[in-house]
């Protein structure tokens, strides 16, 4: 059997109860050094976030929920509304750490919505709705990733070959993961699936995260460069690609990784599926359209920089670094969420699943 | 004036007759630092071609027919038979160094056939021929540079975006470049060319080299990663695609850096036009199409660990690092030679390239 566990119970995000202390797994120190910090003020929290230390649209969520929890705790006011405005506030600071993921917006959103409901209680009840409320927020990501793996190993046949993006894997969520769960699934069960994962620049998140996940969890997983997924796909060896999505809109556009985009592009032409693995907390039903959906641009030194000896460019030149692009709905074969799998016409299917709620 | 000297008269292959030496820029230290290495023995020269030191498809031909003359004064013998047996052999060392470009096999036969041509003249004589034709060859390629240069820039117009991948400069080639000469001459002219400059991982060329020559020239580059040539074109920023070649065969297929069949993919679904510039010479009309071209597979360190102060993925991780894709002739809108620019259908138009020689 291989030691899913290894990966699976590393746990990304960590709240311990009896220390009273949030921890984090700092993805930008993998593959080479496995440390956890502790998220303890609003400017490590926010910092955390924009580093990319917490990265992944449902970690982030998830994470943002239980900073919401710590930083609750540390208002120390017993005046109810200096006490909500404060928290909010944090919320906002939250929020604006990233920009294009609807997680986190979402997460900050369930918990404000929590502390109203519980606005009459005692402090001491409603810091424990908001610790529940956080733990509910993973336990669900747990159980939607596990939902959403077994749909999308239903797309794969013993041997296939799938092309997947950037990490969207358990250090992007909470167990399983969504685009990589399916091949964790997979192996559990000694079913054979062979992965191209894109390295993904400029921050390397395929080869630091998912090949080491997948390799970690005895997939047989094989690292390119984001530009070699054409020649891949040429040589016959895909049958699918898997990706996450930080933002779906309302007509299936999905904002992801920038690159995604160009996979998607490029399976088309090569006759190649493409699916987007995600919870319904990632479909922004009030986005119409990619288009409304806000591009994170980071800095240039990423490119040039960040992981070299030397730098890799003059000082004066110039980047352009979106952090995201937006793969037409047109190009998505399917959206595979924890309630089942939706196909085009999106503007229906995806709504459908909302409906089905009430 | 932009210093466009600079780029163009540092010179990335240089035989110093008065030392006897054949010098390079070790290309793999730029932009760091511009460093000048000499190449004496077969191995010297196998090892630095290889290792791109020297790379780019006119660049390598130009070397190897220098290489093939410090090779012919190193054999000592008087007995033709023994000399020309010898100097084959280097040729075949030589070639063997890497296996896509065409141009590498061209020039060592172009200096085999010199030698054959004066295999009754004293060896003095045969040498001084074998010198003549390296000049030769690198003044020709300045001057088909030019050529392709001019005819590349008739393509543009004021203020247009252009997407290059890899690096087809005055390092790759003499002076000037392929794909990025048209560059070079717009802005001695003044004329405004906004380019965008793929980074082209695994070796960064794009980075190190394309970013380097133009920033240097004064024009206007900016560096993107490889998996964000989608959204600059779906921004409306490029108006046309230049890359080089590698090997172009005689239905119009096109072997260039990893990568380039992404690019040209990714152009058809945005609707912008994809130009490969070369020299005839990487025209290779003994090969009917791109399932001909062999494609070296290069070492997945490359991926891994080459720029990185601490590996970028585990070291058991599988990595596929082919150094070339093959462009489907349907996706090119044009080849640009010294000789004009081809259009469909290229059997026909490369074909007339050929036949006008006669």
């Amino acid at each position: 059997m291989p030691d899913i566990t290894a990966v699976t119970h590393a746990q990304n995000i960590r709240y311990d109860r009896k220390a009273e202390a949030l921890y984090i797994i700092d993805q930008t120190l993998l593959p080479g050094e496995e440390k956890e910090i502790r998220l303890q003020t609003i400017d490590e929290m926010v910092e955390a976030i924009r580093a990319l230390r917490v990265r992944g649209a449902p970690a982030i969520g998830i994470c943002a929920a239980y900073c919401m929890y710590v930083l609750a705790k540390s208002i120390r006011t017993e005046d109810r509304p200096t006490f909500l405005k404060r928290l909010s506030d944090y919320g906002q600071q939250l929020d604006a750490a990233r920009p294009t993921a609807v997680n986190l917006g979402w997460a900050i959103r369930e918990m404000m919505r929590t502390a109203l409901e519980h606005v009459h209680d005692t402090r001491g009840q409603m810091l424990d709705a908001l610790y529940e409320r956080a733990v509910v927020i993973h336990e669900d990501d747990i159980a939607k990733c596990r939902a959403i793996s077994e749909y999308g190993l239903s797309l794969l046949k013993e041997g296939d070959g799938v092309l997947t993006h950037c990490n969207a894997g358990p250090l992007a969520t909470s167990r399983y993961g969504t685009a990589q769960g399916p091949f964790l699934l997979a192996a559990e069960r000694g079913m054979h699936i062979r992965v191209f994962a894109d390295e993904t620049r400029p921050l390397l998140q395929g080869a630091r995260l998912t090949s080491y996940e997948l390799q970690r969890a005895g997939v047989d997983v094989t690292l390119i460069c984001d530009n070699m997924a054409s020649i891949v796909m040429k040589n016959g060896w895909v049958q699918a690609c898997f990706v996450g999505c930080d933002r779906v809109a309302a007509n299936g556009d999905t904002a992801n990784k920038i690159g995604t985009s160009g996979v998607a592009i490029l399976a088309k032409h090569y006759g190649i599926p493409v699916y987007v693995l995600g919870p319904t907390s990632t479909i922004d039903m009030a986005c119409p359209d990619g288009d409304h959906i806000p591009i994170e641009e980071r800095d240039g030194e990423e490119i040039k920089t960040m992981w070299y000896e030397k730098p890799m460019a003059l000082p004066e030149v110039k980047c352009y670094n979106p952090a995201f692009d937006v793969t037409d709905h047109e190009l998505i074969a399917g959206i595979v969420t924890e309630k089942g799998i939706c196909r085009p016409p999106y503007t229906k299917s995806l709504k459908a699943l909302f409906d089905d709620k009430k």
